[in-house]
């Protein structure tokens, strides 16, 4: 039976697909071993070589906040006397926070996309924009996931949260019907979500694989949403905008307080702040010094602050990392001087700091993220990091995290790159040497080292403009294009990106 | 007119009681001077020789616990295993904590009447015991008080939590009537308290000087509270014991929001945790690893973060002093090992840390108090001291801070030291060199250095034991009674301790 175990575990570490995984799992069972999945990726990975006895796994709390801009943290330099993330600035003060952390695009679905199975978003169908409110589930439940992982490794596991990655497998989804394949389909245990945002048409909570308090499959579309459509008008309790962000934290605390100190859990909770429409909730309405923008951050730090304040409480901060990061950056609205954007612009809060761009667009101000790390006794407290990360390394850490070693790139996060070297201040960093980005048109770049390379070409393949190559490290706002002056630069870039779009895997 | 201005301050300054200061104001006003008493008072204060400008004024907020130990914080020893405890903690973490604090007695009316007057309680009628919940307001309303200290100075002052220092001028008291003199007549533009503590026989909260929302003035006793009497039965909301910690709280926010940055406040904030019934919070319940006792220091721990919270997302925080104090040991009931206090005990937490002793008792753990203080800027961060110090000597502290100085002992704050030669770690220290404490029978100790004597005589004059003598440097836990072995020293004492009682102002 050893024999058998082992036979898995080999077979486990060759980075099976999650189905033929549950094959090879099945069969091992038909050989009399443990049916039970989690005890037997249990056995499994206790039996790695280098990886940490199973109890003492730590929880892992990943919140990602919706286009919060580099500077609109006073951790990353927004000013006090604008707003105030008492509670974000904590987990800098307990860890690591990185000045060149990415989101792998500048729009919201891809980097999701790319969190949940460490791949480039770019190598699926989707070449541009984002999951539509009716669209099907983008993620193939066939590849592992980040949450799958961790299920199979006995986590428990939850998204509660802006979802974004859309439900079910046919255009338009059904939304009275079972939302199915879905997070549950992905390794998540238990899901609460809202849809897109909390202005979509949707107006609802989903929870599983069910719109949330589902009372009928009748539909009353009404009025009107942020956007312009109308509401779906599901026969179901309706979100109230200036709530969500409670509801969520609310939902996230509720499951937190189920969680116990003998299995590890992981938290994906994504907040819908400070995404537009920008509905500070009343308690915090005309706090900030920014108006209601500056409210919306404070209430997403709040939120963060009942997370982190439960955890605490409960004794379980000391077995647990927080990673905190942006989805992109912050978006500020063209022509429109009344937008809470740009009311908070007119206070003097730069919600991108000194960056160029803003969300959607393929400039740093678009995908420069604040991103940091607490973990208790492991990450060294108030540290700055300048190694470059991105939310698509998570993966690919936490793996390094449960297991000592890295799945191969071929199936499993194949553009993740662990950056436990950097959170753990080794002298052999082992991180990325460069990242690719995109747009919300699909157009790529390629920041590797100092050096930032844009190739002007749409997702559709279209060329939309001559290429252009920045200096970040003289000229970090973008302003002068070095393409005529240093081609052997720009062709060294260009050339590393088309190696990256050709492979299968990066990493 | 000039003159009589300067008239008015040089008066103020020889520190009249507050009627009379009122008729020099008003003489003032008659000789045309502004008859707006804070406008008054801001002119008067803004003369004095070393006082800070008014716009450069600390807030001051005042976070009294009820009954919590001096082991029941992490930041004073409580294992993380027990109870969490991190927003308070934070406080210790910003600025100084204190190891060698006292409250001047082991219940609670005394702490609360020396805090508020500066004077020792058992120079009033009230040599032992508490004020009962139909007994008269104990303060002399002539007598100048912390509150009307600052008032008069241009602060807005609110009172909000258990209040304890009666109200009214009769006994027993007209529950359904105008409650008058109380905390409006003592300084404070705000009071929304509860009159005892949160299982007493009124089941209701006070604003201001009536019973909150009384419909009429009908009375209909029913049930019983946690100590045995009937509730009154007023005719107004009920309070519910698991929310009261939460309203208080609630009640502070919505003050501390009407707040601005023009005109400095200070607010005093009475917790009701942790004093029984032990009634934690649904949302806390089962979140401390020490039972319910547990659950109820982390409540107190939720409100004190949730009152910061609103001052860091106001930007208030970094001009304010945050004070945190407990008003006397931690109490431990005898017998009865079902109560809440001695399951948290049988889970291995030291309530009142290695100290003898508890509420009510002469002894270091009846007194010694959890005892720190944040000023940003001024309060070097993560400091401890050691000096000796007293909740009574909050008001002197307070008048060196808003005048440069202090005000003759005679009417003033007569028994309470300026420590802001501690807070801001001077080289001359000008805090209090002995410190008297008082028991619940009106007993008397004098600690002085690391001696402490205990006089064995009742309030009421009655000797019921041989006096005490112990070396808390060597023996902290008072064990070895060296009244014997020392007579020189035990003499030293009781001869100090016979001379402040003698005296009416011990500063």
């Amino acid at each position: 039976m050893m024999r058998s175990v082992n036979g898995v575990k080999s077979a486990y570490s060759n980075n099976l697909t999650r189905r033929s995984f549950v094959k090879t799992v099945a069969a091992a069972a038909m050989a009399s071993i443990s049916t039970d999945m989690t005890l037997a990726a249990r056995s499994l990975t206790s039996l790695a070589d280098k990886s940490l006895p199973p109890a003492s796994r730590p929880n892992i709390v990943f919140i990602l906040a919706d286009d919060l801009g580099y500077g609109s943290l006073n951790c990353y330099g927004a000013d006090k006397k604008h707003i105030r993330t008492p509670h974000i600035d904590r987990i800098a003060d307990a860890g690591m926070r990185f000045t060149d952390a990415y989101a792998p695009a500048s729009i919201c679905t891809p980097t999701r996309y790319s969190f949940i199975t460490g791949q480039y978003t770019w190598r699926t169908h989707l070449k541009s924009g984002v999951v539509n409110p009716l669209d099907p589930l983008l993620p193939d439940p066939d590849r592992m996931t980040i949450a799958r992982w961790l299920q199979e490794r006995g986590y428990n596991t939850a998204m509660i949260g802006k979802w974004h990655l859309g439900y079910g497998n046919k255009t338009p989804v059904d939304l009275t019907a079972r939302l199915s394949p879905g997070p549950l389909d992905l390794g998540f245990d238990y899901h609460f979500g809202v849809p897109q945002n909390h202005g979509d048409m949707w107006g609802v909570y989903v929870e599983n694989d069910r719109v949330y308090g589902l009372r009928s499959d009748r539909l009353q579309p009404y009025s009107r949403t942020f956007y312009g459509t109308k509401y779906a008008g599901l026969d179901a309790p309706q979100r109230e905008n200036k709530k969500v962000m409670e509801d969520l934290t609310n939902k996230s605390i509720e499951w937190l307080k189920q969680q116990n100190r003998d299995k590890p859990f992981f938290l994906y909770y994504a907040a819908v702040a400070v995404h537009h429409p920008i509905t500070p909730s009343d308690h915090m309405r005309g706090m900030s010094d920014a108006g209601p923008y500056g409210d919306f951050i404070q209430d997403l730090d709040m939120s963060v602050g009942r997370l982190i304040e439960t955890l605490e409480y409960m004794n379980l901060m000391d077995n647990t990392i927080i990673i905190f990061a942006g989805d992109n950056g912050g978006d500020i609205p063209e022509n429109d001087p009344e937008r809470p954007e740009n009311q908070a612009i007119a206070h003097g809060l730069n919600i991108n700091g000194r960056l160029r761009g803003d969300k959607h667009t393929i400039w740093e101000g678009g995908t420069r993220i604040p991103f940091m790390v607490s973990w208790p006794g492991k990450v060294k407290p108030a540290t700055v990091s300048n190694d470059l990360v991105s939310v698509m390394d998570i993966f690919a850490t936490v793996c390094e995290i449960t297991d000592g070693k890295l799945p191969a790139p071929k199936d499993i996060a194949p553009d993740s790159f662990s950056f436990l070297s950097s959170l753990l201040q080794s002298e052999t960093k082992q991180g990325r040497q460069s990242i690719v980005m995109s747009d919300v048109r699909g157009r790529l770049a390629l920041r590797k080292g100092h050096w930032k390379y844009i190739d002007n070409t749409t997702g559709q393949g279209e060329q939309v403009g001559r290429p252009q190559l920045y200096d970040l490290a003289e000229d970090p706002s973008e302003t002068v294009n070095l393409y005529d002056s240093h081609p052997e630069i720009a062709k060294r870039l260009a050339d590393e990106l088309d190696r990256i779009k050709q492979v299968q895997a990066s990493r």
